[in-house]
């Protein structure tokens, strides 16, 4: 894993992915104390950031044949519409209570879905064996060089833009599940804009990241799910992207659900984009820890926006009276 | 009106206006059963494309004093947003059925707001005694050259974003109310991408511009209130812009309020921005009028996002499942 890699997968996903761009608000800024700058990734294609390491890694493939992955939904809608794009069959294994729209827009792009019980089935076994029988090449959703060059790549845009807005340096707060986002920013950043410093933000009661961040070495979550963050439950940091995050990041946040679900109403009312909770995780913590940063200005990766109509509805129902 | 000042107030804006994004959905090009490229305004400052007009005009005033103007509430913050950083005071006029949103947050701009009552006074006439009495200049809505300009800017973005993905020609269908968008992107376009037509969007019983065109000759619409539309519910077409429109525009489009919300639904799904019913009517021409459009591609501006949460909530929980 090198700044070269960013590099490289930022090439390949020149005129496929999107430069999303950074908003802010100064409603925000009042309630945060701070600029706060947001990374609107849920306008990326696919609606996430994971439509970067979906691409990197199926672009950069040899040979024919095709992929599998396993993912709550965003990891599986970014590889299935990058293998369909080089046309490459894609099996996703998915656990069976993932939000209806991922599921539905992973087979929309033309992906065959295998389902799993999150609580009492490893995702990781289903896919090696499936992977084996079929012959298909496993991308997993964070320990995968390639895709985390690729979440990179939404570090190079950071440096960019903040440089065009005169922002010289602070926080750059990453929603985390696995880490390959955060780690990706952070390698990025590291060369392309040192003083900014990454760090994670996670639900309560998820926060692996974290708490191994603070011991110095991976701990593991008690529960697997539970945490209207569907999208960044993960048992415990990645191996390839803990020694990144354990060099580079500052300490990790975490936020309740209920934190997450009003961040989600104010970026609807003052961004106008539409954010899913774990893609809100990040900017909640902007919002409601003031406390915990330091600067002028933070930025947030606004990861995500694939959400049910029903849970959209309700947080902007019950919280977008917020003005 | 000329090329001229839109360049001219495009570089006025530049640092202050976002260029906004050129978003695109294959979900949404099977629906109209063509391309459909989305120029997000309503990611724009202050939530909507008249930001843009605000700003031309209030940073062409010479001299000092404060401003007026009459508005529904997209250009009240657009207004009140640009005197405020040019440290003018802010008069603004605005119909006592105004969303909340609109009110609440033209008021957090620094602006004081004065109410009428749509359906038996005129906003003209108020505007005019206040302006007078206070020593405010006045900026109308859309027969203000300077405004017309300022909304010309999102069509030079259109003409170069257009360019960079490959489309050479077609439709761009704005949404319209007295035609300050569409006239300024009009004008833009017959320079910097003349193979483009303009084409306004409406709703059903407020189609006075569609009307207008068809006839050759300024008609008003019989309601002045009743639509879910309230941004672009006007009497009847600019006295500047028409002239603009029936030069250079193609036939209008008019679709229902549940036409708009379906869209605004879409937009949600699968674009993941947060459109009012005013600022969707354009997408939902796209996508429900696709027998009256021709080409491979069509340009839609999503031009305001500045919805209250019930009405947003109840377009998503009814259509949301539109999948």
């Amino acid at each position: 894993m090198n700044f070269g890699m960013i590099e490289a997968a930022a090439a390949r996903l020149r005129g496929h992915a999107r430069v999303t761009p950074l908003l802010s608000s100064p409603f925000l800024d009042e309630i945060a104390g701070r600029r706060v700058w947001v990374k609107a990734e849920c306008l990326q294609v696919t609606g996430s950031f994971k439509f970067r390491g979906g691409w990197s890694a199926v672009s950069a493939l040899e040979g024919e044949g095709g992929v599998l992955a396993y993912s709550s939904g965003n990891h599986a809608q970014g590889i299935a519409a990058a293998a369909q794009a080089h046309g490459r069959e894609a099996v996703i294994v998915m656990p069976a209570d993932a939000p209806a729209i991922k599921v539905a827009n992973t087979k929309a792009y033309g992906a065959q879905v295998v389902h799993y019980d999150r609580a009492t089935e490893s995702r990781e076994e289903i896919g090696a064996k499936l992977a084996e029988a079929r012959g298909l090449t496993l991308i997993r959703p964070y320990d995968e060089p390639q895709v985390i060059a690729g979440q990179g790549t939404c570090g190079l845009e950071i440096a960019r833009q903040t440089a065009e807005v005169g922002v010289d340096g602070g926080d750059v707060i990453a929603c985390c599940g696995g880490g390959g986002l955060s780690s990706g920013i952070a390698l990025a950043l590291e060369e392309a804009a040192p003083s900014f410093r990454v760090r994670t933000a996670e639900p309560e009661r998820f926060d692996d990241v974290a708490r191994s961040l603070e011991a110095g070495e991976r701990v593991e979550n008690e529960a697997l799910s539970g945490s209207i963050c569907d999208a960044i439950v993960t048992p415990t940091p990645g191996e390839l992207t803990f020694p990144i995050l354990k060099r580079l990041a500052g300490p990790g946040f975490a936020v309740s659900d209920e934190e997450a679900l009003r961040a989600m109403a104010l970026a609807f009312l003052r961004l106008k984009i539409v954010l899913e909770p774990g893609g809100a995780v990040a900017l909640a913590s902007a919002l409601f820890r003031p406390g915990e940063i330091e600067g002028d200005d933070v930025v947030v990766v606004a990861s995500g926006g694939n959400v049910d109509p029903v849970v959209f509805a309700r947080a902007i129902s019950t919280y977008g009276d917020a003005a």
